[in-house]
């Protein structure tokens, strides 16, 4: 079972508007509320491809209550630890005539340390019966920051394979912690790291303790960097559509290769990569299109050399 | 007392953000979510300002639990109609950079048949209490064209005056349904009539069976017309400041003078033109600022000629 933590859910509503004009006033049409966090995104995309999945998160106030029967009409297997504050929502502003979507997240209320504690103790209880464990998504600000190491430790103590989607500081904290696989984006690599380069700053990540970074970059495809390693997979063409929830995608491609007990970077790329790009043609974070299969049929790997990526770093 | 009615109420939400960017993500920080619609404001002011007011409306799903805890813990008195759908929410998307304020509002869903008539019968029960009544803004899409001039011959025949702020078709609706004030704003009011000029557009509604119409010109101020009469009122300088719930200030000092018995359009327009300009003061729609009374003795107030309003009709 692919166990997944989400520390900071939200309420995703969606909204359509004609037109986005900064300063304006607006008329949308809503969309369904949904139960979204990276972490739920995760659970949702590998349950539908057929994995048997665990998402374990808070939920609290009225937005709690509606995330809850969002998530239990889902039918994605789930165990939420109720918290005093609200939960936080989340709007995406799909304007009609661009295309563009605008996100907006609230930053979301920092849970007691109780109320930590009853998610860890959810997580340690959940994890006897998991073969990988997924932490993915911010924290609330103010969150303690032993907590993501602490969530890291007791998966590996459970003897688990830990992936982590975090960025900023938590990233380094990740690495250090023992976190098997890193999933961040280039921008997030060269924040955290310091350094320019992908593979050196991937690498850097694996210097800290990471078996396999999972470094996305956007049209360009993604990396899988290892001590040993580095494959390149990428589509000949960028794909249109919502790149939101296209990295929980590849996570959970990536969980459900662990589950299986597969380590070969390449195969696991393979995958990640093709179920990021069939995330983008679907409007909604947490699906992926039925397409994947052919998307991954037309991925181009290379195993290339490091320095062909030294050029152009951004 | 004065009755408010809101037939499409919303929750309000306000988010500040660093930098709006369209196509962007951005983190909020979420402000307290309010009971919104302009009816409410209405009362929420006119109440501040030390007046009875009852405030109708609906409330139904998890937003609308929200709304009406929200609205219980405002002190201002009300009487919510149950309905099935979920009250829409409203967001206020703030820029800190700019300053500029985006709001984005869900249509909202349209009550049944049923339900309307439950909102109508509440109506006619308090209006036997009530000095004057305000029917303001939008209708959820679908809801019935029939109900904006049921809600003001119910008021018409308990011998109260109607006051309405809407816009498109239901102004001329309105205004042949015998709503007593009209608020319309000029793009409102040209959209409505199909004529540019502001005065002639606003003496076709009062040709129509309107009393006194109230037009706000932003920045400019506002006029009152009347059959007989033309006042213009209007600060020297405009102020800075957020201007959602403006029109709502000037539609509750109108009641409140209405409600007092006033009839005199130079005495109300003063009302509604200090307290509008009051409302640019303050960050919530719904709030006017307390230097409401030294705006008022700042207006300059003068009865112009209707032909100097022709040349620039925006």
């Amino acid at each position: 079972m692919i166990l997944t933590v989400t520390p900071n859910p939200a309420l995703d509503l969606t909204w359509h508007v004609d037109r986005l004009i900064e300063g304006g006033t607006h008329r949308a049409d809503a969309g369904a509320a949904r139960a979204g966090g990276k972490g739920l995104n995760v659970a949702r995309v590998a349950h539908a491809q057929g994995s048997a999945v665990l998402a374990v998160t808070t939920a609290g106030g009225r937005a709690g209550e509606e995330f809850a029967a969002e998530l239990a009409a889902s039918g994605v297997p789930h165990a939420l630890v109720p918290v005093a504050a609200d939960t936080r929502r989340s709007v995406a502003i799909v304007d009609r005539t661009l295309g563009d979507t605008t996100i907006i997240n609230e930053r979301g209320a920092n849970p007691t340390d109780l109320e930590w504690a009853a998610l860890i103790g959810e997580v340690v209880e959940r994890l006897a019966a998991a073969s990988v464990l997924v932490v993915s998504g911010s924290l609330p600000p103010g969150a303690p920051e032993t907590l993501l190491p602490l969530l890291i430790r007791v998966g590996r103590d459970a003897g688990v394979p830990v992936i982590v989607d975090t960025s900023g500081p938590a990233l380094l904290r990740a690495a250090d912690a023992g976190a098997t696989v890193l999933k961040p984006n280039m921008a997030e690599l060269v924040e955290a790291t310091g350094i320019a380069d992908p593979v050196e700053g991937a690498r850097s990540l694996i210097g800290r303790g990471a078996e396999l970074v999972l470094l996305s970059l956007g049209a360009d495809g993604m990396l899988a960097v290892t001590a040993a390693d580095l494959v390149h997979a990428r589509l000949d063409q960028p794909l249109a559509g919502n790149p939101t929830g296209a990295g929980d995608a590849g996570v959970a491609a990536c969980a459900v290769r662990y589950a299986a007990g597969d380590r070969d970077p390449a195969s696991i790329l393979r995958l990640a990569t093709a179920w990021s790009a069939a995330a983008v043609l679907t409007p909604l974070a947490g699906d992926i299109s039925s397409r994947w299969t052919e998307l991954e049929q037309q991925l181009r790997v290379s195993h290339p050399d490091p320095s062909s990526f030294r050029k152009d770093p951004s």
